[in-house]
């Protein structure tokens, strides 16, 4: 039956052009100088965005919702009312963003419900595309808000009152949005899913290397901030002999030397660890420091990683001189996600029947509305590579060849699932 | 003939409360809340203090005179026209400065020269007292302008132009306080001296753990300042596997761990090293650095010395992997400074005169306005301690029985000196 419903769903019928097209005509709100896309949350652009999705949905003959956090859902009706195929992501950007992050999986979704009509198929689920809000986080903190608050609507109380960081009040900025989209009917948000399915750039190198068009993706890591204080004495570079010195450079690099040292043997274990940020007190060149403050981004599929690096970090710690000077605070916890196995092993098939070999497997490495998903239906999402592993950045780019196969997968999973 | 010169000028000439009492008057003129000073290089508070000087000089029947860079200088007439023997420090503070730092040396001369009257000693040389312009540099750069100005007249011209943190130009501020002080003869600068002596605070732990209450300045250490700038690929902290990054902070902190662990033996060369200032970029928890950069400020009594560190630098970045993504800039160098052996001497007889033991012999850490003078004039500096090593701030003290001890060294050397 598979086989059947795949060549319906033939390449022909996914249109290589339209979906292409589709990207760069979604790239024209807010296109950057640069060729880069500036489309923050709830902007101005982002909400003629918004408006632009909804004229297509309505095209497509299909219903448009929006939910109190203003994530937006375009429904192609199925044969009989039971919970809906999902696709989607979310269509705001970074400040210096690209045309693909977020914008490539909400335009997948609409290429999958023209093709679906071009080739006449009536599903018996419901078929959506959705929208998520501010998944990137960049104009209003957290990130991934929309996907949160639909599973969790509780969060959406506290989302309200997050400051923007050009001072607008997210809740404000929501209902002014609401007001400008017109049409969208009011839905709640929860609402029960078949299946949750998110295409999106890899966003990192791992998918280009291995020379892949397409991989299904396992899972998200887990990760751990922590910010290392080591405390010093400040005091003058010329004047103080060495040996009075309490500098609080010398405990941290002393401290981290370790931790790099380390780093090969974590890696092996799927650990990555990244020290991203240096803040040193008073940061003046003939001062000893009274401070230096180090951050430390730690990922890995598991608990058992996360909590394998963090005794580490505990025990090197006591390996240090000074080791009372240095203080460790774990600042985020995001857990590690799986993906759903049946709907990863059904994603592969749909890879191998668009591209005619197995896709790969990897982890991603960074956050997706996905993540919110998984805990909400069965969840899983496809990778296409994101050239030289460049994104949050005008450069990003993936090969077209590589993103239509991409849809072409979606396509059949979507259609597998939803028939 | 010293010691019946020292009888003369005894304890009681050099009065400590009225040299303690003028300590508590100057500190009045840009006295903070916090009990310290700010009193920059001609402010309004700085023109202030100048006046007070003024007034004392004339109350103690002296001669005044402003050289071209604001310089003032305050002189006891001798009974021959010789080069003048010449005490003094600067009266211009830091932002967050104490009451000691330079205004302990102006008012030590002050003192000396009150208590050559009591004790109506009449000298052969004129005795002067000099008042040095901005010498902190914290408000125009560079720092010590003034004694700089004085021994090489033709840098005037180029510190004209200097732009204060607070916008105002050195000349226009120079000017202004010119024409606020009255009644100061102009004089040329880089006139003859028979000696110049500074006393001064120790800025420093040394002096204080010693347990002397005077310390003879062997000379002023020389500095280096390095940029040290390591390159990395700016990409994110999930997607980015471990193989496949070029992290710049991993890359400095190998470096910087390889001078930090020689550090040990360079100080037991009198090489003094500090790692003030860390810049990373973009500086942002999950992203892998694209660049780091951190500073050196090395410190030796000798060329030797600096020299000796400078290979290091190079030979231990040999060491490191991706060496070639590491590059060094020497950004500053001021070449260190001996003092006069033989006033050495003289001082350490005049401290042992007016202490009862010998004093110790310190190389200073810091810049003095004497490290210009040295090249000029037979040169040396008296320290007193700095109670904790602390200064450039409100806490900067010095147990008053050592300050008044500074000041009765101070005259005996001048005396001998002058007489």
């Amino acid at each position: 039956m598979l086989a059947s419903l795949y060549s319906r769903m033939a390449l022909g019928c996914v249109e290589a052009n339209r979906f292409l097209a589709s990207v760069e005509r979604l790239a024209t709100f807010g296109l950057r100088a640069d060729g880069g896309v500036e489309r923050q949350a709830l902007s101005e652009q982002e909400i003629e965005a918004r408006k632009f999705l909804i004229g297509r949905a309505r095209a497509l003959g299909c219903k448009v919702e929006i939910d109190p956090c203003g994530n937006l859902f375009f429904t192609r009706a199925g044969a009989k009312l039971v919970p809906p195929v999902v696709m989607g992501s979310h269509i705001d950007t970074q400040p210096m963003g690209g045309r693909l992050d977020g914008a490539y999986g909400v335009l997948a979704g609409f290429e999958v419900l023209a093709a679906l009509d071009d080739a006449s198929i009536e599903t018996s689920r419901p078929v959506t595309v959705v929208a998520w809000t501010n998944e990137e986080g960049s104009r209003f903190k957290p990130g991934a808000m929309g996907s949160g608050a639909f599973v969790e609507p509780s969060l959406l109380e506290h989302y309200q009152h997050a400051v923007g960081v050009d001072g607008v009040i997210f809740g404000e900025a929501l209902a002014e949005a609401r007001s400008a989209i017109e049409g969208a009917l009011d839905c709640a948000p929860g609402f029960a899913m078949h299946a949750y399915l998110e295409a999106h750039i890899e966003q990192g190198p791992v998918l280009e290397q291995s020379g892949h068009s397409l991989a299904v993706v396992t899972g998200i890591q887990g990760v751990r901030w922590y910010e290392v204080r080591c405390q010093g004495c400040a005091a003058h570079a010329g004047t103080t002999p060495m040996s009075m010195r309490r500098d609080a450079v010398v405990l941290a690099n002393n401290y981290l030397k370790r931790i790099v040292d380390l780093s090969g043997e974590l890696s092996a274990q799927d650990i990555r660890i990244t020290c991203g940020r240096w803040n040193v007190t008073p940061n003046s060149i003939n001062t000893i420091a009274s401070e230096a403050l180090f951050t430390l981004d730690v990922r890995s599929p598991n608990y058992a990683g996360l909590d394998r690096f963090e005794a580490t970090l505990e025990a090197e710690r006591n390996m240090v001189e000074n080791q009372a000077l240095i203080t460790i605070d774990r600042i985020l916890e995001k857990a590690p996600t799986a993906f759903d196995e049946r709907l990863q092993t059904l994603l592969a098939r749909a890879c191998q029947a668009a591209t005619g070999t197995d896709p790969i497997r990897i982890m991603s490495g960074a956050f997706h509305d996905a993540l919110h998903l998984a805990g909400h239906c069965p969840t899983a999402m496809i990778f296409v590579p994101s050239i030289g592993g460049v994104s949050h950045n005008p450069a990003e780019a993936t090969q077209p060849d590589d993103l239509v196969l991409g849809v072409q997968a979606l396509a059949y999973a979507v259609t597998s699932l939803a028939i």
